[in-house]
C-alpha cells in the first residue's frame, strides 16, 4: 500500500544523497549563471516508464509543438549542506506532451520564494523550500481547473481527492500523492529536471528553486491573482503548518495554556493560532532574545529563554501554569526537546504536538511514565491542512485581515542575493526571507 | 505542585529499594508464618509527621481505646523478585485514633487478591498487586462514606474529588492521592507497617497483601456486598485498564480497526472494549499460541504470532487492515513494542495507546516520521478512569452481565498456594490467580 511507500521514503534518502554527491564532483560551490544549450529542464513528460502515447498537453503551445529553446533559464542546486548555492543557466526545450493531471509552472517577476531552515537542514536538498507560488505556463491532459496565466500556490503534500486518506476527511496523508522525498514525480517515479543528460532531482513535489517545474495538479492550489504572491507564499509551508497545529492538531480551547519551543515562522504561527483560540496564557521558549519582542505580536504572553534559567524549562512552565500547560509544541526540529516539551505539559490531559524535522537524531523518546500519567503525544505534517480543501480557506483568512502572514517576513531580496538571505537563515537572523524572481521578457 | 510530586515517584524508587534490601537481609526467602507479638502492624495513625492529638477514630472499637494484641495476622513481603513470598505473622495493636479521611480495611474469608504481573517484576514490592477487594474494618474521622463492615475495593490511585484534576472531569491524576510509589500514605508521608520497630512500607497506597491496612478513604470505593468479591477485584486494576483504555482514551469508533500487543487481562480487556464498541476487526498478538482461543472469548477476529512470522509483525497488521489499525495499544509492558505499535497503525489518524509499565528499558522512542505523518500516542493509568467516579458503573455492568471478568480468573486458589500461583504468573500460564485468605475467627 501507498502507506508503506511514504515511511519508507520517509526513512531513507540514499537516492538524494548519490545525487548531491553528483553534484558535489561538479565543484559548483559558488553563484553561477551559465546560459547554456542542450538541457531538458524540466521535460513535461514523455520520458519516463509508463508514458502513455499521444497523452497531448494544452497549453500556451499546442500539443505536439517541436522544441523551441529559449536561453538562461534558473535552476539551481545546493551542492552541499550550508555551502552558497550554485545557479544552473540551461535552455529548456518546450516539452512534447504532458502526463495526464500534470501542470508546469514558471517563476516569473514578483513571484516569491522564501527560505525554509528546516528544509535547508535536514536533507540534500537540491531544491530549498516548499513555499512557492507560481504562474501556470502549460496544463496537461485532465487538468480542468488550471489555465495558463492562472496563480498558484505547489504544496509539498497533494490531494488527490479519491484516495482512502483524502475521502476520510481526517487525514491530509494523501496515498496518492503523499510526502515525495525520493526527487522524482508521483505519477511516474522519474524525474522531469537534468543538466548534461545526468538526472537531476525534484524536491517534495514542488523542486521550489527551479524557474520551470512540473508538478502534478494534486499538489498545486489555485489563488486568486489579486493576492500578493510575495508574502501568500507563506501559506503554503511555515505559516499554515503552524496555525494548523493549534486549530487542526491540537484544537486549543478557549482559556488554556500554551508553551512553544522555538519562535520561528511555525512557532509563531502556533502562538497566532492559539490567540485566535482564545489561549489565555501562550509561553514562548527561544534562545534568541529578540524573539521576545516578535513573540508579543504574534500573541505570546510570556517569554523565556532557557539560556537565561538557572532551572529546567519545565519547571518554569510549570510555575507559570500551575502544574504545566494543556498543550506544548515542539518547533524546533530537535527531538531532543519532544521531551521537555512533553515534561512541560500537564499530567491527565497534556498534549505534545511535534512539528520540527529533526536535523540530527531521528529518534523522539520519553520517559514512559510521561505518557502513562496521561500525556499525548502528537504528530502533523503541515499542520493537518488538506492542500486543496483547505488552503483556500487560509487564502480568504489572510484576504480579510482574520490573519497575518506579513510579519513573518523579514526580508524582501532580489535573487541575487539569494546567498546573502542564506546567511541569514543559518545565522537566526531572520524569519523568511523573500527571494523575487527577476522579471523576464519571453 | 503536586503533579511534580507524582512525575518524582514515578522516576525514583530509591527508599523502595532501602526497604527491599532490608527484607533482603532478613534471608526470609520461604513461606514463613510467625505468629508473635510487639509488632504493630498497621497503626491507623498518631505515628506520623503533622499528626493531630485527639483526631478521635470511629469504628468497631471506640475512639481512644487501648491496645489489644491478637495473634497471627498475616503480612505479605516480596524480598527480591522472583523469589518466593515471605509470610510475616505479627500481631495487631488496634490504633488509638485515625488521622482523618482514613479507613482501617481487613481481608478476611472469600476476600480476593489477584496477581499483577506487571507490579511483581516491575518493582521491588513488599506487597504485590494493586486488586483487591476488602472489608472496612475501622474509619477515621470526617470519613462519612463508608462504615464498619462495609465491602469495598482499594485503588492504586484515588480520587480527592476537589483538586484541579478532579474536578476537571477529564483526569484521573488526582494531585492530592495520585499514583503512590514511595511507600507512604498521602496524608502524611510515613507509613503505618512495621516490623521490629523497622518500618515497612505501603505499596501504591493499598498494600493488599497485607490482612490489615489503613488506607486513605479516598483510595477506596463502597461496592455492594452482593458482588463476588473474588470477581470484581479485577475491576480495581486490570479489567478496568483495559476497558478504559478502548473507552475513554481511544474512543474506539463503531467499524473500526484494531490491533492489541499482548493478550494477558489488560490486552482481553481492550479486546472486549472494542468489540462492545463495535469495531470490526480486533487483530490480537502475542507469542503465546493459547491466547488465540482465549482472545475469540473477549472479541479478537484475528490472531498473529510474532514468533511464526517471516516478517515483521506490522506488515501483516497493514496487510489485514489496508494500510494500517485505526488503533492499536501496547499491553505487553515493553517499550520497544510502542514504535512497532506506532507503525502497526495508519498514516493520518492512527492512534497508539500505551498501557504497560516496562520491565526494563523505561524510555518510549519512536521515528519522529511515525509522528509526522499523523499517528497519535497517548498514555493511560487505569484506563483513565476515576475511581470513585466511574468504578461503580463499572461493577454495575458486571452485575448486568454487559462486561464479562469472569473469563479473566483462571484459577482461584487458597492462600497457602500463593508461590504457586507466582509460579504460574511468571511462566505466563495463567491471567488472573485469585488468592483467597483463610477464614478467620475473632
Amino acid at each position: 500500500p501507498r502507506s508503506d511507500d511514504c515511511l519508507t521514503s520517509l526513512h531513507q534518502n540514499s537516492r538524494r544523497q548519490q545525487t548531491s554527491r553528483q553534484i558535489s564532483r561538479n565543484g559548483r560551490r559558488c553563484i553561477v549563471v551559465l546560459p547554456s544549450g542542450g538541457h531538458h529542464l524540466p521535460s513535461g513528460g514523455g520520458m519516463g516508464a509508463g508514458a502513455g502515447a499521444g497523452d497531448g498537453g494544452r497549453g500556451g503551445r499546442p500539443a505536439g509543438a517541436t522544441g523551441d529553446p529559449r536561453q538562461g533559464r534558473l535552476h539551481l542546486h545546493l551542492p552541499q549542506r550550508r555551502h552558497p548555492v550554485a545557479v544552473h543557466g540551461a535552455a529548456r526545450s518546450v516539452p512534447q506532451n504532458f502526463r495526464a493531471r500534470s501542470i508546469r509552472v514558471r517563476i516569473t517577476i514578483s513571484l516569491a520564494l522564501s527560505f525554509c531552515f528546516t528544509a535547508y537542514t535536514s536533507h540534500n536538498a537540491d531544491s530549498l523550500t516548499p513555499s512557492v507560488c507560481r504562474v501556470v505556463e502549460s496544463v496537461g491532459e485532465g487538468v480542468t481547473e488550471f489555465q495558463v496565466g492562472d496563480h498558484a500556490l505547489t504544496v509539498f503534500i497533494g490531494e488527490c481527492m479519491s484516495c482512502k486518506h483524502c475521502v476520510s476527511g481526517k487525514s491530509n496523508m494523501c496515498q496518492t500523492l503523499g510526502l515525495e522525498r525520493k526527487g522524482v514525480m508521483h505519477s511516474d517515479q522519474t524525474t522531469r529536471f537534468s543538466i548534461g543528460g545526468k538526472p537531476v532531482y525534484h524536491y517534495c513535489a514542488v523542486s521550489s528553486f527551479s524557474e520551470y517545474a512540473v508538478v502534478h495538479s494534486g499538489c498545486a492550489v489555485k489563488v486568486s491573482p489579486t493576492m500578493p504572491m510575495d508574502r501568500i507564499c507563506l501559506l503554503s509551508c511555515g505559516a499554515s503548518a503552524g496555525l494548523g497545529a493549534a486549530w487542526n492538531v491540537a484544537d486549543v480551547s478557549k482559556g488554556s495554556s500554551v508553551v512553544i519551543f522555538g519562535l520561528g515562522t511555525v512557532g509563531l504561527s502556533v502562538a497566532q493560532g492559539a490567540k485566535l483560540r482564545g489561549a489565555s496564557k501562550i509561553i514562548g521558549v527561544d534562545t534568541n532574545p529578540d524573539k521576545q519582542e516578535k513573540g508579543k505580536a504574534f500573541g505570546v504572553t510570556d517569554f523565556i529563554n532557557p539560556a537565561e534559567l538557572n532551572e529546567p524549562v519545565q519547571q518554569v512552565v510549570k510555575w507559570l501554569t500551575d502544574g504545566g500547560a494543556d498543550y506544548s509544541f515542539e518547533c524546533v526540529g530537535d527531538t531532543g526537546v519532544v521531551s521537555t516539551a512533553l515534561q512541560s505539559c500537564s499530567d491527565g490531559w497534556g498534549l505534545t504536538v511535534t512539528l520540527g524535522v529533526p536535523k540530527a537524531k531521528p529518534e523522539v523518546s520519553a520517559h514512559y511514565g510521561l505518557l502513562l500519567s496521561g500525556r499525548t503525544l502528537k504528530g502533523s505534517l503541515f499542520g493537518g491542512w488538506r492542500p486543496k480543501s483547505d488552503i483556500p480557506l487560509l487564502v480568504e483568512k489572510y484576504a480579510n485581515k482574520e490573519i497575518q502572514v506579513d510579519g513573518l517576513v523579514t526580508h524582501d531580496m532580489p535573487f541575487s542575493d539569494i546567498n546573502k538571505a542564506l546567511e541569514l537563515m543559518l545565522q537566526n537572523r531572520c524569519l523568511r526571507c523573500v527571494i523575487h524572481m527577476p522579471k523576464r521578457q519571453d
